[in-house]
């Protein structure tokens, strides 16, 4: 065996096991969001992450990996869709290698190892919608639009910057997916939650922010474990090879910013909000993770702590303003995905260091550079951030038309997983009868005394 | 370092890893059989999980390996019994190996390396069984049981198909185990449920079935990411080494089939049953996953999403099905794992291509093969079928005889946490008085009212 | 590519999947300690669990990887801290590695490998502390101490015995750590919970010890799996390169260890307690697993068989004597860690064979050695000992006076969970109103009569 094919067995196993550990965030992302949902509403949650890496790997075999990786225009690819087609004659061990995935030929691994490696990126992208409309979304078009964004709008967006399309053209860097993924995957819930409304019982009348808090902290801590698992997969498998002293400092630069972030999120709570709150603390470590995402390869160690320390505070202060915003994120993911995905991707633009980022165009504004790079990052933000939010937008509404969107409000005071599966998610843990029926359904506002007290947080409409 | 010592060490990384994913996949069943079963039998079930892969790992030591692997007859190994005895002059880097495991020889990784892989696939058959004879089973008769299924009764068959036995000499092509690991343990369960019989209440008088609920849907789902992660593991570990472009296709393969079964089992219980039933959607992923087993590194990605959507298809059915007939699986095992494991050996008959599975004898009847091989994997099934039924159904019959195999009417009712094991799950969470002793405990039929209403899944006995 | 190249990756891929590996045994001992504590204080351990390998990556980043690795003296390293400076010339491929840390030159990955290794295994000291410390301990005390002994106490015992230092040169080994991790962070835990003294309501006034079960045994058992795939990685992972024969041989080791103490521990509890006690049984693994972490490389699969079975036989009787003793550990991780940690290191001493562990400098005494080795081990044992309780108590005492070490008797009746985090873990489940705020709170004697009555194992407090 030659070290030609050594090399590419190493990057093989490097790539399938990187893969391995972003498919299993798909479990964190369940976990976490189960947890933070209420009992009633735990199967349906759980359906949804369950089935959403279903339909993302049906949906980017048959479009999505054509359109973000096929040779076409700059705006989208063209050929080799409908099943992964087009000829495989990677990996290349010296031969110019020619197919119509030329924009991921610098990867030399076999192509399936490409497409796994990317399909749970995709995955990703759409479990973060999964959180930020539970609990009032109808099951079968939370099912349709993932097929849409993961098959379309995901990868138009991942061709922009990953598939040799226009913003990479521009000088654009973004390592694992701050924007690819997570921004994508915010702007997609953030379109989401405009056309779906808040929760019953969530805002008062006169503004009031009722809590709503979640009914399992032991599975929602969990999850965050997972997810930080897997982001030594999202991040250090990027490199698409066993390149050595990448991933090895992109470990320590990933988990570094996770723990800033963790250390900074805590304490503005304790501070700001009077305790070390736990939901606080585990999303300020998923922040921390998305803002890495994008510098992670690019940036020195002790920056990637400066990245993560923002983060966290970031975090803190955007949860509380979605909320006054009386936008209903009852995980807090468009704080943790679509904020920091966005902080991230310029951060490329701040910490970026010539002497990491070896053959790349440019340096981060703290480290001599001019404003070319920073410049192409927030390009990058503001015309992704567009695209998807308007695309999702237009999405949404023709499924609110077509389908309807939204469960009942019977339904969804009673919980969605009676209504929505015929289950129960701990029937002998949880009286499954619906408390609320007697209110009055009239409006939002209506409520028991209890739900009024935001101070004890009492669980609504268990 | 010479190449041929640094593919050693690509493969036994390789090999290793996805051994570690397989022995994950304890964990997975662990939680799975849990969720799907009451609280009050949680500790028990949890307890079977965790001791029977210590009980392999002892079996498979002492006698296992020997069996499966060594040399001797085409029925069985002779040599190398005893605590894995016999030389080990692996890895072979050249020099031919002589050893007393020649079937294994092909593999060119270290012996402990081989021992370690092959131990964690004989540890999955015995946890199969596991679920099946759940919240009845006394718990010494389960460990003395899982002691005869990996000591002696798997490695049996294992040596006709894996370790130069007469099946492979027929031509038999069983990649990752549909038939070796997932229907022998499937058809040990059933065995097992015939000799034990249904849990007190699930069939009333008339034949009426009532659904018995599981206690904890969001472990249950957790169980199921983790056997879908363990099977990134089991399926494309199965080359033993670092086959760059079969390992990349076999996890596309692998995780097509499960999407498929995914979609297609919640497509049909949504149609048939009412509401897309999270249970059936959860053994969906199972079904698609023991079906692409023994196919996966055979066929191609297209004919894995066939063979997944059929699955999916089959799983509901037979759940349905095995309840009809009465027996007794509290958590679908005997229709993921013997159906689906019959199901997909004989897929290998009907979609291997020649192209892909190169060096093999045949290709499937869709791809202008001859009845060769499609016979050759149908021997297999009824062969080792007939034998495991038969031997394990001797081996349940003698416990029972000897140690008696089922606990007491009344610990069953008052559930198995407090008589096997004096310990509750969740004793701050579920009331753990009996409270059945009041009814007369002569009959099967009796039972509360609430029992009978079979709409309303009101859990049984907690 | 050359093949000195080549060796480097893979070399780092098996240093960089282990290290996940051992990452995520923080997810293990998360949920194995709040499953083992009750409800009231889930969210608090959870927070502790989580927050600690966010505190113990900044403590070594700054101060603890140089202390440890750092060229200096003897006792500690006094080079290269303070956000791991000083060059970085690893890898080195061929060419002589001159740096400040010198004692590690042996590993050849890059230095950004060999920290993210490292700091996994100082996260686990301080993880440790954690679960005996639990449900009385102010969050903020736990923080600090964890702060002073990853960055200072873990790193200079681990100076001494993998960092170049004295007992090094005594000709001490631990192999991965059942002293430099596992009886360090049990050593550091016994010092807090002596300063800390025990629950409420654990100790009757005649001595009476009254159980505390935990609150939810399913995360509790899915813990101790993740610990013991966790341990694939702490164990073979400490070779710190693809060995080939080692890493694999070792898996067996370890896992056999670990399915020895498993069945030994439920034996004893069943013969001598009367049931197998699942918390037996788990804990067993984790003894064994922890007994074979300084011997796994040295000794062989047989060997670990034995160590296995006498850890699992120890920790029952050990859990039993710290109850006597009145040090209450709410988990039993001074069984498992401490006492199994010394006895680990020790059986080095007995059980190490020179055809195993070639280039080391003698054998066991059960294999023709004499005392030279045992003496070693046991010198390590008693040194870092000695130095780990007496330097924590100091710490403990110094926070304790300045920051108070617990939180008042109302908060620990209440439950941590309000008191430090204004959370609740379960607020659907559990009732979160107080329910001993009516008792006289003179004294540690004043119960409920339920809690008197230690055969029911009545919930205390919930």
């Amino acid at each position: 065996m030659s070290t030609g094919d050594l090399k590419i067995a190493v990057d093989t196993i490097w790539v399938l096991v990187t893969a391995m550990l972003v498919f299993w965030m798909n479990a964190g992302f369940g976990m976490v969001e189960a947890g933070f949902a209420r009992g009633k509403n735990c199967v349906n949650i759980l359906s949804k992450n369950f089935i959403v890496f279903a339909i993302s790997s049906i949906a980017f075999y048959l479009l999505g990996w054509g359109i973000m990786f096929g040779d076409g225009t700059p705006f989208m690819g063209l050929k080799g869709l409908w099943m992964v087609s087009g000829a495989d004659n990677s990996p290349a061990t010296g031969d110019a290698y020619s197919g119509v995935y030329s924009a991921i030929n610098w990867a030399t691994v076999p192509i399936w190892a490409k497409f796994f490696f990317q399909l749970v990126f995709a995955g990703t992208a759409a479990t973060i919608v999964s959180g930020v409309v539970a609990e009032r979304i109808k099951y079968i078009s939370f099912i349709v639009f993932s097929f849409i964004l993961v098959g379309v709008i995901y990868p138009i967006v991942g061709h922009w910057i990953w598939g040799g399309g226009w913003l990479a053209s521009k000088g654009m860097w973004d390592f694992a997916g701050s924007t690819v993924v997570h921004s994508v995957g915010g702007w997609a819930a953030l379109a989401g939650v405009i056309v779906l409304g808040p929760r019953f019982g969530k805002y008062g009348k006169d503004g009031q922010i009722h809590p709503i808090p979640g009914h399992n902290i032991s599975i929602a801590t969990l999850g965050v474990f997972i997810l930080w698992l897997g982001w030594f997969g999202f991040n250090p498998g990027s490199t698409m090879a066993a390149s050595v002293n990448d991933i090895a400092r992109i470990c320590v630069t990933t988990n570094t910013a996770a723990a800033g972030a963790i250390l900074s999120a805590t304490v503005v709570s304790w501070v700001f909000l009077g305790k070390p709150d736990i939901g606080m603390t585990l999303n300020g470590c998923l922040a921390g993770l998305v803002a890495i995402t994008a510098p992670c390869a690019f940036v020195s160690v002790f920056s990637s702590l400066l990245i993560g320390l923002c983060a966290g505070i970031i975090v803190v202060f955007s949860v509380i303003f979605f909320d006054r915003m009386q936008i209903d994120d009852p995980v807090g993911a468009l704080s943790v995905h679509l904020v920091n995905g966005i902080f991230g991707t310029l951060c490329v633009g701040l910490f970026a260091e010539d002497a990491i980022m070896s053959g790349t165009t440019g340096n981060g504004l703290f480290f001599g550079g001019g404003m070319t790079l920073f410049m192409a990052q927030l390009t990058g933000v503001i015309t992704a951030g567009a695209f998807v939010f308007f695309i999702s937008l237009v999405a949404w509404f023709m499924i609110k038309v077509l389908l309807g969107i939204r469960v009942s409000l019977h339904e969804e005071i009673q919980g969605l997983d009676l209504g929505e599966h015929g289950n129960s998610a701990y029937p002998e843990f949880l009286n499954r009868k619906p408390s609320y029926t007697f209110l009055s359904l009239a409006g939002q506002s209506t409520g028991t005394s209890s739900r009024s007290n935001s101070e004890q947080k009492v669980p609504v409409g268990v």
